[in-house]
């Protein structure tokens, strides 16, 4: 059965904030010391290694599940079906809405049920859940929504990614720069028509592992040690990745039957671009080449790391020509790679 | 392709909280007005409505996590598997690990990557995430295992339930005495000698139901507005439940191709008694018949509302003769049914 992507939508929030909003910010270390560096350098710095200028913020009264509904309207439209036929609402997040000013994320109902009552969609056989499997979400949502459709369960869904990281950042913490918030949406169908998923891969590692991201309190001491962030171990979840995911996207590639030189575009987790580079670089590496130009469409030098937004935005924006250096044509053959909290990685050979 | 549950297992939190022990709290309204009643009198009409006298709460030290792994432990073990032959944990769950004293609710990482972490599971191929589906989550794991399975994905997944929502109740709220803790965790595989789904249904109502079960301040003035806690239309979703629960067994039902008469036991979440016995009554009147005795096993007096893990701990609880009234055969047709936030429902049939 042919199961493929036949709309996607994203919805870039509005609020510009660029690593010069940052100067002021007192960075601490995770044991509450100062860094001998200005912040100057340490932006600098961070700059580039994670290629990230600028990030974009929603507005305080945009929650995730309103700006994942303004990009699950928009992949619907893309898609030409009617919203009444769909039977699934996937939406992979992990902080469920967040609201400024206050520290609980809500999932009560789900993001899923949200959306759905804001599309306005009155069949109640559409069944709506959110899936939480960190960065790697909308992937592993996309590979849900295929079981389900192979195995009889559903014909059409709608599999979202969104999250506003901004607030669940600790002001204190210069990885508090890497993120950003977005939402990314697209409709799998079984249509002869459409692109084809020819492989997937999934892998948790929750040994050593698990807790590279975790929730933690700020490191000010000034802060309350009740409200907590999201944290990483930066340094162990670049050696983690660089490891492991090439490792699964060539599992990935090799089941699907399709050569290394086929491959037109890879769209990679936007986290750090230097990691991903280096992921790309050991991925080629593995079957003895280098990596072609132009391979990777990259998002994260003006929207920052939107966790489980990233992929799907990214496929957006090339179908709308908004990256004018990578263009898609159906046939070619892609790639989905994403690696985040869990420690969970995923890939998908997709053939557009 | 057969595909049934092959180990269950359950987790009783401790520490018992018994009707009286609410006896001194401010019961107040929503707009935050004193009760003309006693609370004596309040919690006689509670319990007389809910059948629940007494429920169990978690230790401060045991998070969702923590008892969602000591109910995994033992499927695991009832199942006679082989920990490392797992290609799924699937965590339903709808409020994250919650710590008493914070307020937040914790998913990074998600609670099925803490439990692959705490059952020492080596394997990167068994894959954890968290699904979000109201109360009905586990029965909704269990589809989705079974969607895993039956295209090829998977051969044997765990499902587990847990929640800890007296860490999420307001004490100034009547519904807070509805709310427990517990976990329960079930093995599913396609295997030629273990049970077998036989149908299933699922629906999200998401129009004007989507809020009747919501996260919304204390209703007393003094508390802080930023706190959020669970809150429920109570007497809409019971009418909601009784009009659209027994259709959703019905369905699954008649797709099973199984006469009612063969039912042999229904195990409904434990919600609220009259509201089980409402719903029980009215599925068997669109057969024209009336409820068998003994039908229904019922854990609701003694563990009130667990959510997600009500189903799966009643089942563990029958199969070790917890529950002396209730015995199941091999071969007899047990119907699992579950109702909650979204506002979702499902239901399956299942030969034992």
């Amino acid at each position: 059965m042919k199961i493929g992507i036949t709309g996607t939508g994203s919805y870039i929030p509005s609020v510009v904030t660029d690593n010069d909003d940052f100067l002021n910010h007192e960075f601490l270390g995770v044991d509450g010391s100062s860094f001998e560096q200005e912040n100057t350098v340490i932006i600098e710095k961070f700059q580039a290694i994670t290629g990230i200028a600028s990030r974009r913020y929603a507005k305080p009264e945009l929650k995730t599940s309103d700006i994942g509904f303004l990009a699950a309207e928009e992949a619907i439209s893309n898609a030409g079906i009617d919203k009444e036929e769909l039977d699934y609402i996937i939406f992979a997040h992990n902080f469920g809405d967040l609201t400024p000013g206050k520290i609980q994320g809500d999932t009560l109902p789900s993001l899923a049920s949200r959306v759905k009552h804001l599309l306005r969609i009155k069949n109640p056989k559409c069944v709506a859940y959110d899936l939480i499997f960190g960065c790697p979400g909308w992937i592993e949502g996309v590979i849900q929504a295929k079981a389900f459709i192979q195995s009889g369960l559903a014909k059409k869904c709608l599999v979202i990614g969104g999250e506003t990281l901004s607030r669940v950042i600790d002001r204190h913490d210069r990885d508090s720069m890497i993120f950003s918030d977005g939402a990314g949406a697209t409709i799998l169908e079984a249509n002869p028509s459409s692109g084809e998923i020819l492989a997937h891969a999934s892998a948790t590692y929750a040994n050593d592992e698990a807790y590279y991201l975790y929730f933690d309190k700020t490191n000010s001491s000034k802060g309350c040690t009740n409200t907590r962030y999201i944290k990483m171990q930066g340094r162990k979840i670049y050696e983690f990745a660089c490891i492991n995911v090439p490792k699964a996207m060539a599992e990935c590639l090799d089941e699907s039957g399709v050569n290394i030189d086929d491959v037109k575009k890879i769209f990679i987790h936007q986290a750090n671009e230097k990691m991903d580079e280096a992921i790309i670089k050991r991925f080629y590496k593995i079957y003895g080449k280098k990596v072609p130009d132009h391979i990777m469409p990259m998002s994260i030098h003006k929207l920052g790391n939107s966790s489980v937004a990233t992929v799907p935005t990214l496929l957006n924006l090339v179908e709308k020509g908004e990256l004018p250096e990578h263009k898609l044509e159906k046939g070619d053959v892609i790639m989905f790679a994403s690696v985040g909290a869990g420690m969970n990685i995923n890939a998908v050979v997709y053939r557009y």
